[in-house]
């Protein structure tokens, strides 16, 4: 039987012999793993040297089309994928839901860097922030990619998912990844490690993997690495006690499994959309991955007077949940023996508290399989008692959830703060005002919250799915980290720096002019300049124009706006902000353009948008406006022919004091090729 | 001699008898210390229910005004505070750093808040996220307060900047605090206490004070609860390795004092405006606080050609520099005598890697004081060797600094990072593409660079000065920790929630009306309703309005704007966005406030600004536009009669499909009280 290689210090490594692992379904030794004889240290070392400084080369946008290069590339792989997934004891759905759920982390991933991050390798984070009166000293914080390693550590049940969903944003961030997943399902991972070395894809060192236990690779962590784990709550606290973590101040994130809840609401009652929901999610989520998964639904909590109702509408579904081979059966096994005699340990933790109302821990008919070998168990639902500490702190991470009744919106909320923090929480109600009451009492307590009714229902994806858009992590005994959330996973990433400085020198920083740093105003008009000819700086000065009456009534009566501090000299006097009559803040801006705008076919394609217009300073009959405008920020677009050009506008009267002051965003074109 | 106060639980505690604590200037015991017998369990429980719920009622701009009250009351006392600061070894100057720093921030988080956080409970983070495609699911980011307390645990060098700087973000973010200052100094905390408990301004159990160890509470910390620790990288690592910590994933932010560097740039030579100000800059930051600041340069790193002439002229202002009796010297004592033996044995470390260039550890000439019983120290300059390991990590917490020469750029950011980790770093330099190489080599090791040269050295804060709208705080070695930062310090004291729902159930939950939820178009048009009537999702739809060449050629002429896309057919054509003429995008904004304007004087008091103005599809000769203009936030001022409304604006063609899309920013005034 082969042993499982790691791919370490920029090539494969192959211990003689390893521990064997199992196929979930038949119990045949599938692999063998161990990581004797892999060198930690030169791993940490090579991936901080080689692929450290290969990523930081790139900029985000780089990056994101290497990530949405890779996501392609594991589509195009995904029946092989699937095949090894089902020995994992996954049927088909569970594997799409592991394996096209990674890939589509990378693909949002990719997409939403485009969108929201720079084609640059320094992220600017917040505003200028002025230091002083003069505008001489500004504050700006900036974000660089931290120059070690992301070391993820990774649980059994979502073997692509999960280092996928740790390594996009490591990646953005410009930090390579050490891939470590748990041992029962490393095969999977392996065979994803197969298909990403394969495609040649990813810069050397980006991505390591490894196989069997990490070794001695925590006693070499230094302050520039991460650690990211995900796992049981007390692997998670043996690991951020670890000596090197504590001395070096590793930054450390873990997602631990955690009693999640399910709410129905009170308007939820039976024979309504919502009702019919809370039971399918919770079935649901009882059954997907046989139940392991650490944002399943652990407690459901029911109004009292719903109980019995919910007990047989749920025992109706699962008795259609057939188990075997995951080729067939609706519910697959769970990762291995060891896991379900855990499992069952749990339910009879939970039954002392409670009754179980379906399935016997013990027994289940198994279809196309072998009972004996394969780890499969029953879907067990049991009523608890809330006022008992079990249901609020045993968890059995297979297909198992308890009942709780409920009297009162308070008493809810209680209970649910007794699981001591979670990961995701769904409230099922079509009454907005019960929601919020809801949801703002028990966030403290989660990462996620979902509300389901038959509005959303269509569109929704449900209790247990993470997404990468939002943060995945919550407090407490859910470990206390937080993953993706867009943006913000790769931000965790980096190093935040304040910077404090002359507006030159932040605008040199920055690689974007700031207010007060040198302005360039040339012979040609910037719009006259592609986009590769632009410089942050680079600049036009134009006006005066003066604003008389005719200009505002005439512009009063072209567009309809008469409104009253334009138009009527007693009313704009009573004005506490005017004291007489005003030209029109859309007036101000469309002379400004008439004054900027270079009219000729040129470079400049469209004006896009305007971001952040203030007026500042009303503007009287007969003030004359100039304005300056500067070129701010060019964002090319590697795929495209030209890019987004961002422009300071600052309006100013006779006086020098500004008017208004604005963002114009443009796009222009790049030079056209040879 | 009176053993210090605890205020806990609502109560003042005094032990019987406590460990004497001394005047640092005259060795005098001036109070005696001890927490034995404070209920800790219950002060944390005290703090919980009564302090945190008594805020979580208020909305950010009630505690805002909270925070300023008292930054006022303690100006008005502050002269109290500076003569007990002067028992801790502090010459006014330190103490004004201290005191007056602290009631800085106090004014500026109450400052900040106002302008960036809504007049709300609820923290509304990031833009919606669309999860589907038909609008009916969408993401939010909301932060709510944690239920727990911040416990705060300060160094003894800032007795009141330090607590202050931690409970003002804690506060603001609705989160109550307990604060432990180190013995050696907590006399002074005391005295603050007094103040701000004697002051009546603050909800009972939100400023909580210990004097004396923190006995068995951290092992009753939970998953709501925080701990901001200052102090020794050592101490820092046994509270962050505490078992009730690790087992509850305790948010734990640490700064620990760091080998900061300053660098002086190859531009800054002897007779540069830049080189005096690196001497003054290393010299200041050797003597403030007899240097006993976590932020002070430790590591000064000097172009090796310019290392005689930085010794020469830093030699001869600390020769300058009196120490002694604080009332007169221009430094102080240390803060006890222990600490004065804990720099000696770390001078003798570093000395052993270099030389001493200025001063004794043995004997330093005191004034107007008793230089056995005071904590007097000279400062003392070195030249290390920067291959050698101790100048990058033994620290000396007193008036003592080590010159470092470097020979490249490159060896300089090498440098930098033995360092592991700092708070804040300096760059000396009139150069910005040498402050842009240098910035982006160190940040990832930094918290905070400041770039000083003669642009901004007027208003420049200083190396050593945190600001409370920058973060604080470093990796690694630093403590790896965060404060301030302005608003981001205080969503460190709350949990970030994402929330999946309807549009409706996220209005409700955000109170802000969000792209698909209910609109309410009503008989009164909304510029009608004053503050206190409008509600989100009060709407009016106005149009259509059709959009002619003549309003294009017309609104050319007359703004100027003739740009080709409008005015030239077969340019237009050319435009690979456009294909023919459009109209001009301030034209459609201009006709859009021209439908949506109601013109009669009312509550609405002027258009303030526009945000996100995006152009989503171009309009063209014949379109007909609708705007509809939807209530989405109202922000009123405690403090004015009238508040800010931001509305959404949405502007279509015929077709329905959108053609812009804006935030529309308006004053409206609240009703006239009777």
């Amino acid at each position: 039987m082969p042993t499982l290689r790691s791919h370490v210090s920029g090539g494969w490594y192959a211990p003689a012999d390893g521990r064997p692992l199992h196929d979930a379904v038949t119990g045949e030794e599938v692999a063998r793993i161990s990581s004797d004889g892999v060198d930690f240290a030169g791993a940490l070392s090579y991936g901080r040297t080689v692929g450290g400084r290969a990523l930081r080369e790139l900029t985000f946008h780089q990056r994101a089309a290497l990530l949405k290069a890779l996501g392609q590339h594991l589509r195009e792989h995904r029946e092989e994928l699937y095949a090894v997934s089902a020995q994992t004891g996954a049927t088909l759905g569970d594997s799409k839901f592991d394996v096209d759920g990674g890939i589509g982390v990378l693909l949002a991933y990719a997409s939403k860097a485009k969108r929201e991050l720079p084609n640059d390798t320094v992220y600017v984070e917040g505003d200028i922030e002025p230091l002083g009166r003069g505008g001489t000293f500004l504050g700006q914080h900036v974000c660089t990619p931290l120059h070690g390693v992301a070391v993820q550590v990774n649980a059994f049940n979502f073997p692509v998912w999960g280092p996928l969903e740790k390594f996009a944003p490591a990646f953005l961030a410009g930090v390579p990844s050490i891939v470590k997943p748990a041992s029962p399902t490393a095969f999977l991972t392996a065979k994803l490690t197969e298909l990403i070395v394969g495609s040649g894809l990813l810069p050397d060192g980006t991505w390591q993997f490894v196989a069997g236990s990490v070794g001695d690779l925590f006693d070499h962590l230094t302050g520039q690495d991460l650690v990211s784990f995900t796992g049981s709550a007390s692997t998670a606290q043996t690991l951020r006690a670890h000596p090197a973590i504590v001395r070096n101040s590793v930054r450390f994130s873990a997602e631990a499994d955690s009693l999640n809840l399910s709410a129905l609401g009170p308007d939820a009652v039976p024979g309504t959309e919502e009702f019919d929901l809370f039971v399918k999610g919770l079935t649901t989520e009882m059954t997907v991955k046989a139940g392991q998964k650490c944002t399943a639904i652990r407690r459901a909590f029911v109004p009292a007077e719903h109980v019995d109702a919910v007990v047989e509408a749920a025992s109706a579904r699962l008795a259609k949940v057939t188990v075997g081979d995951p080729a067939t059966a609706r519910m697959g096994a769970l990762a291995s023996l060891e896991q379900r005699e855990e499992v069952r340990r749990s339910i009879k933790a939970l039954a002392d508290a409670g009754r179980i109302v379906f399935g016997d821990p013990d027994s289940v008919q198994v279809e196309n399989a072998d009972a004996d070998r394969g780890a499969f168990v029953s879907p067990i639902l049991l009523v608890g008692d809330p006022e008992r500490a079990e249901p609020h702190e045993v968890e059995a991470f297979g297909p198992v959830s308890t009942i709780l009744p409920y009297t009162s919106t308070e008493q809810l909320i209680d209970y649910a703060a007794r699981g001591q923090g979670s990961l995701a929480g769904s409230i099922v109600t079509a009454d907005p005002a019960w929601a919020r009451e809801v949801v703002l009492g028990v966030a403290p307590w989660h990462g996620r919250l979902l509300v389901l009714n038959a509005r959303d229902a269509k569109e929704s994806t449900g209790h247990g799915s993470p997404m990468p858009q939002l943060v995945h992590g919550g407090p407490g005994r859910a470990g206390g980290g937080e993953e993706m959330g867009g943006i913000r996973g790769v931000l965790h990433h980096m190093q935040r720096t304040a910077i404090q400085g002359d507006p030159d020198t932040l605008a040199a920083v920055t690689g974007r002019w700031v207010t007060g740093a040198q302005r360039r105003e040339t012979d040609v008009h910037p719009f006259r300049k592609h986009l590769e000819e632009l410089r942050p700086g680079d600049t036009i000065v134009a006006g005066p124009r003066t604003v008389t009456q005719e200009d505002v009534e005439h512009f009063a009566e072209f567009t309809g706006d008469t409104f009253y501090a334009h138009m009527d000299a007693e009313a704009a006097a009573a004005n506490p902000l005017f004291g007489e009559r005003v030209a029109h803040g859309y007036l101000i801006v469309s002379l400004a353009a008439g004054l900027f705008v270079d009219p000729d076919p040129g470079p400049v394609l469209a004006n896009f948008g305007v971001d952040r217009l203030r007026f500042l300073t009303p503007v009287k009959f007969g003030d004359a406006l100039t304005v300056t405008l500067t070129c701010k920020q060019l964002t090319p677009r590697d795929s495209a022919d030209y890019g987004e050009v961002r422009w300071d506008a600052d309006v100013t009267r006779q006086d020098g004091e500004s008017v208004a002051r604005y963002d114009v965003l443009t796009l222009v074109a790049k030079q056209a090729s040879a």
